[in-house]
């Protein structure tokens, strides 16, 4: 058992807006619950982008490393785990403790934890151990084994990895708003989260619509399991396809109208925001009042759901569509990424680090 | 049976904004399927002021007869009328009519009507004789009786006429999110509407909490059902009572701090919104993401809720309290409402028009 921390290397922004570097960072010595993990593969999330630029307000910790769509291999376990052992192919996903204690954490729901630490984020946090916690684009990680996922022997290491984020982001409102047969759901955005959701809720069964501001990638979202494709850009698509939709997951994280596309739902319909836009937005009741419809919001997912999605994920045959890069790649990367030019989500082949 | 149009007396706002006077209006004859009632009481509704006063944008019909909450009793029914007899107590709500044939319609939803019509109001509408639909400030009303509710005996004439808007737009939103045991609501305001959300949430069994702006009215709270009264004026009631509800029915029309208000509900807790404020509001996705939060939209109810609302009102000895006015007092009446100067609601005694 590994009694002291252990160095290794990693990529982090050395401070906000500077480029990702090459470091060495200390992990913490194998707790009695803690798991060591070889990590393979990191996905490139928006997110990590918003906290390496400290675009999320000020503070913050700095050097940072991000990355919260790890997948991986146990190298070691410490006395206590019981549910994994050397050689399991396992996750991590946007958090690593919460308070355990909370109402919701009882229920499993860790990503809304009420309690005095809240969810623990996989990086840009303080560890268990009082340092901040560093994310996934490393070499290797400990972590709890309570905030451990097991990735399925059907999915492939590299293209599950946008799962743990982008995956459970998109899976836990489907199935918390029961998309299924017989249900009308619309994607907003067809990106990292928007073609994962276009592959989950058809694997669900639901007949689901693409809502793009181009058709620019249309043949892409028929072929992820779209069966309808729109351009908003268009605005007879308000028209055309008002009260439609039994659900709308909003995977796009910049401001929109929020009224026209209300407009979209079916009497008792809702729509989801799955990112919180920088500026508050502008909003008539009037959508909503009409036709008793919802706007609501939705966070990532808990432990158990996430299992959940990944041995939907595995059921069905779906991950993410991904490029594959070297961590000396990640800064262009990220400028692709804010270009959207990226085709669905970048992963980093951490053995490159 | 009546074959012609008949002429009764009203009191009408003869031009936007000009004070209400008495005028003679025409009721269409007594087609096969309509009752004439002869109207006991009519509510004074927000609504009748602003529509009275055009404040909802230009357009409109004038001279104009407002009044949607109307009970009274059965004069005459048409020869295929079979619900209802000469003698019946009955009461008319927000609308006379709707499509009858579109998805909501045949789900008893007229409310919520997508037809061509869409839901046709009691008055400023245009109804199917053509000629402007002209409500309950009068001495009576011809409807077809798909759109006539029966008062229970139990309930008085006087006190049941607000039930049918301010009553069944908070019950349908507690019915629909399934106010009860177990479950808190808040209610914001304490008017027309709150009063009657107090009462009929406090009788499903749910714990109740009144948000007003001051605790003015704290007394008339408690003693109308609730559990709890906090003043929104005080900003450590947004701390106090973070995260506490399961359900909150927004009853003020003013635009509010959306924000603060919906960080008081627990996870997958929703905020309903009953009235449509003048302008947008802004809104702040963090709220709802944060805890799966919602924010709604609820309008009046159909006509098999109005009756379940009017019979659960019965059994439970539910009605508003009401200030009984004159027609001449009409005008005053509007000026106190703006005031929020009536506990709770003003009722007109249409024998004095």
């Amino acid at each position: 058992m590994t009694a002291q921390t252990t160095t290794v290397y990693a990529y982090a922004a050395p401070a906000p807006k500077a480029p990702l570097e090459r470091v060495t960072i200390a992990r913490r010595a194998l707790g009695t619950h803690d798991v060591l993990i070889d990590i393979k593969y990191a996905g490139i999330c928006h997110s990590d982008i918003h906290i390496a630029r400290a675009e999320w307000g000020e503070g913050g910790f700095f050097p940072v490393v991000p990355g919260h769509e790890i997948t991986g291999v146990i190298a070691e376990v410490g006395p206590g785990v019981t549910r994994y052992a050397a050689g399991d192919r396992v996750g991590v996903g946007c958090f690593v403790d919460s308070c355990r204690e909370c109402e919701n954490c009882r229920a499993g729901l860790q990503q809304y934890c009420t309690g005095e630490t809240g969810m623990v984020g996989t990086y840009s946090a303080t560890g268990r151990d009082g340092q901040p916690t560093q994310g996934g684009y490393s070499q290797s990680i400990v972590v709890d084994e309570d905030y451990v996922l097991r990735i399925p022997d059907a999915l492939p290491l590299d293209a599950a990895a946008p799962l743990l984020c982008a995956g459970v982001t998109t899976y836990s409102p489907l199935a918390y708003w029961q998309a299924g047969p017989g249900k009308k759901v619309a994607v907003v955005g067809l990106g990292g989260l928007g073609h994962l959701a276009v592959k989950i809720a058809h694997a669900m069964g639901a007949e689901v619509t693409v809502l793009s501001q181009s058709l620019r990638k249309k043949n892409d979202g028929l072929h992820l399991g779209a069966d309808h494709y729109h351009a908003t850009s268009d605005l007879s698509t308000f028209t055309a396809l008002a009260g439609s939709f039994d659900l709308i997951l909003n995977t796009v994280s910049a401001g929109l109208d929020l009224g026209a596309h209300l407009g979209l739902l079916k009497i008792g319909g809702t729509m989801v925001q799955l990112g919180v836009p920088e500026h508050p937005q502008s909003l008539s009741a009037f959508p909503l009042v009409a036709q008793r419809r919802s706007l609501s919001g939705s966070l990532i997912g808990g432990i158990p759901e996430t299992q959940q999605m990944l041995d939907f994920c595995a059921a069905h045959d779906i991950a993410a569509d991904i490029e594959l890069i070297r961590a000396d790649q990640i800064n262009e990367a990220y400028e692709r990424v804010l270009a959207s030019d990226v085709r669905y989500r970048f992963v980093i082949d951490t053995a490159t680090i």
